[in-house]
């Protein structure tokens, strides 16, 4: 019997400039899930999906949410429901685009531009998560051109609250869960190469607990100099009680934080240790030559293994130019924690609200509160899924997958696990250059060409 | 000989309500010296304090400079040119009135509020300090008009840049020293009285550095996730650096801080103890009820005789709605310090850059900038002008007043002593509930009115 596959990377190279096209209609829909006068533009993200998976033969349908709605979309397979049964999830809402005078070009008008490294596209979403979520669409495109058919059952799930935390996603996992659980694994590509010749299957993930902490301290703002001394001043006592937050090691100093932090097995250390990552490299990227963080650990397990404690935001009194002399009465910063397998974030969170109630004096009122929490994920690595990823990506890149963490959160992949018992395949095609969540976002046109064809060959290794 | 004053008493008496309409007129005016969009109601002020000076016989004019013109004027007094030359100093600016939706009622348009402790006038400057001023412009015009010239030779000097820390005073006070270093002292009415029935003179003033810190790490905002752990975050940086200002004992942390400070004399301490301050009473008006600052000072202590490190406005990463996952690339802080009598700016804004050079990891850049500084001042209790106040006030309140510090910063006492060799009577009538620099600032009438006269005893006991 010929290998179906072959067939299938011919179609996908002969339609290489229509899949672009479609990639850059769907990059120029600003989807920007926090910002509430984007709304629109997620709706009409999601049903432009909606259309694409309609004219793929898929039934595919929006499902509304109390915020942005997601794409369920469901095709039988070759054999009319019976065989094996992928979930494809991922997410069509971008991150803010702001601050938007950074951006070389429209961030919203996605531009091929030429680079030392190759092609690539520069726009916000065009690796997060558009651009790789067009690469299984293009994949199960070129199948169903082909042979009529993807060679298993699928469903298909993008939502489009990634960004803002996923607040709504539970319930639609749980109120459709009929159309999700019987799937015999979770196909996700959020996640990043090793480097731009080597694949990689992500088999470790950070969690998350964000909070946001204000602190009130006087009734109003008050002079500096008539009260000074005296006055309690709410900005004083936040930075006095952030100023703990790590300790001189560079760990978190919230007592309990640490509380069943698993560390990573000797396996992965090695594994991590024969990556020979370019610390160097990695920073001098961002402006940086020296590693912040814990003192004691290597690169890859700050970034893959630890937690850590991010203030990513920080506001109170008066910012604007020149001298305001006040006392402000109120302050405020956003600090999240990224966890890994075995925290509880709910624990860190409670741990977080004690530290900084320990810290106020009593004049002082704290109200802390948290968008989205998720635990850190390991996923076995003898996964049928993971096998299956590791002879595509053999057969694409002629040499061996790398396994690999990333110290970012995919909470859905939690939630799939705990609500219905799925695994996960983390492939991803994203570079570190990438730029998410930045200014200049980009996805690399050999990563978007390499990632249609493991995703094709990925269906191919499935196929009954 | 009849005294002189009682006449110029009843006339005071006989022109208060048109006194309060000039003094509304003035309010109406916004001029905000830090705000460039009032650059033209800034000398729009200046305008009308030089108008109501030549009417009254002054010979006025304004003074420009690279900021707000100042006004200076002149009145020969009784006789040609010859006898006791007073300086009277004041400012036309105010302080910015955001937030205005703090406001009570708008800002720029001064009410007549009754109130049980006797009526008062709300607006943006009532008492900080047109107020203030117009209590020896309404003295001197009713002498004028009772006697046709003031009892003394007056110099007047009406700045529009004090709420921004006076940048270009000190080059007027050189260019025209001519005009004001012939003067036998100043008078500024910018401070308190010690409470609604007892008058005080401010003898000790605390100074300031007023400093702005920025911190630079990686090149841009990073993800939170991808990044944790490894890169340097300028917001942590910041609050790790602030988390050290003060020790636990509420003492400023900054090495060399307290470097000549001087200790309240013996006798001040006994004066400050004999005033009973009442501690719960002014920190329950601001919604507190435990003093913040060093645990081993009495409260006057703190406000009066103690340097302090305030935060006035701090910034970093995303403060909007909602999570986001970045690690600010930048970040900053406004921190000003009080300061008494022996400390050296200069040096203190030295150590405080010291300090934080010192906590710079590498990949950080800081860049530190100042807004003004000025030493703390003592002013001598056995001036001339000090004993002529004390008379005027015993006469007008019918009790002694007290000797006061002042928390507060008038950096022009320390110009006007260093640049032209005069010392200074603060004889402030403000009241400490008056909401200076915040919203609903107001002054009320009786203190209004007592001020007037008092200052009108005050031109009578310098009558030669």
């Amino acid at each position: 019997m010929p290998d179906p596959t072959a067939p299938v990377l011919d179609h996908v190279a002969a339609d290489a400039q229509s899949a672009m096209a479609r990639w850059f209609d769907w990059l120029r829909i600003p989807s920007v899930s926090a910002q509430p006068e984007h709304a629109g533009d997620c709706r009409r993200a999601a049903e432009w999906a909606r259309l694409q998976l309609a004219a793929m033969g898929f039934e595919a349908e929006l499902c509304d949410t109390p915020g942005h709605p997601v794409v369920i979309a469901h095709h039988p397979g070759p054999n009319a429901g019976a065989g094996a049964h992928l979930l494809y999830y991922g997410h069509y809402d971008v991150q803010p685009a702001e601050p938007l005078e950074l951006w070389t070009s429209p961030p919203f008008e996605p531009v091929l531009v030429d680079h030392k490294l190759g092609p690539r596209v520069v726009a916000r979403g065009a690796v997060d998560d558009k651009g790789q979520v067009m690469l299984w669409l293009e994949a199960l495109r070129a199948w169903i051109a082909v042979h009529g058919a993807p060679p298993v059952r699928v469903t298909v799930l993008i939502e489009g609250e990634e960004e803002v935390s996923s607040p709504n996603l539970d319930a639609v996992l749980i109120s459709r869960r009929g159309a999700f659980a019987g799937a015999d694994g979770v196909v996700i590509s959020d996640t990043n190469m090793w480097d731009r010749g080597t694949p990689a299957i992500t088999t470790r993930l950070r969690g998350i607990a964000y909070t946001e902490l204000r602190l009130h301290a006087a009734s109003r703002d008050l002079h500096s100099g008539l009260f000074g001394g005296s006055a309690l001043n709410a900005a004083n006592l936040l930075t006095s009680i952030l100023g703990g937050l790590h300790d001189e090691a560079g760990r978190v100093a919230v007592p309990g934080f640490y509380e069943g932090a698993s560390e990573p097995s000797a396996a992965e250390r090695a594994d991590w240790v024969a990556l020979g990552f370019d610390e160097a490299a990695f920073l001098g990227a961002i402006g940086l030559s020296h590693p912040a963080g814990e003192r004691d650990r290597s690169a890859l397990e700050r970034l893959w293994g630890r937690p850590t404690a991010d203030v990513n935001g920080v506001w109170g009194g008066y910012a604007g130019p020149g001298a305001k002399t006040i006392i402000p009465a109120e302050a405020g910063v956003k600090v999240s924690f990224r966890l890994v397998p075995g925290q509880d974030p709910e624990a860190v969170v409670a741990a977080w609200r004690g530290f900084v109630n320990a810290r106020l004096p009593p004049d002082a009122r704290a109200e802390i509160s948290t968008f989205g929490t998720a635990p850190g994920i390991a996923i076995p690595p003898d996964l049928p899924l993971v096998r299956a990823a590791q002879s595509a990506l053999q057969g694409e890149f002629g040499r061996p997958a790398v396994l690999i963490g990333s110290g970012g959160s995919i909470p859905v992949v939690e939630s799939l696990r705990r609500l219905l018992g799925l695994d996960t395949l983390l492939l991803g095609f994203g570079l570190d250059d990438d730029q998410v969540h930045s200014p200049d976002e980009k996805f690399d046109v050999s990563c978007f060409r390499h990632g249609i064809r493991a995703h094709a060959r990925l269906l191919g290794e499935l196929a009954g």
